[in-house]
């Protein structure tokens, strides 16, 4: 499995419409596992994002989905820049789930 | 809800043993939502977990269950330090899974 976790800073009041655009279309990529959309309650415009995959390739692949690249034209202009940033390896635990074809 | 993410420094060459340890339960604990655990590809020794929590009280809760007490005085002694750590406001995504009561 391939895990990312990562910050991500809104322009400043536009966290709420990032996090909107961030969540559609959650679940209908082939190869997540899980992928969390989290506000940070110590920064008023930043948003964790956790993500696990079942490999890098699935993750590489899902930034190619017509539902993602759109969202990421919706979204770039509401991104003022990126924190800290994780990748690791899932071993297991609790709430993978395997998405839907 | 309530997130987690954080990372935990395993004694030399521990890290197997304690991510088993870490592993034991999780799902059996009432109002978590994800639990995941994964080895860092840049350090030996360290482990992330991201958890989600239905709140901070569910989360708090957890740690006195005899599952997660047993756990943690087998894990204690595999455990050298903790690093970064981030608490988070979930708001949805994919993989938000309700445990079995």
């Amino acid at each position: 499995m391939y895990g990312l976790i990562g910050k991500m800073i809104a322009a400043e009041g536009k966290r709420d419409d990032l996090i909107r655009i961030l969540s559609e279309g959650t679940g209908s990529m082939p190869g997540c596992l899980s992928y969390i959309i989290a506000s940070d309650p110590t920064d008023a415009n930043a948003i964790w994002i956790t993500e696990v995959w079942e490999s890098k390739e699935s993750h590489e692949a899902s930034l190619k989905l017509p539902s993602v690249q759109a969202a990421i034209a919706k979204g770039r202009p509401m991104i003022a820049g990126f924190g800290e940033r994780f990748i690791t390896e899932p071993i297991g635990g609790y709430g993978l789930v395997k998405s839907k074809p």
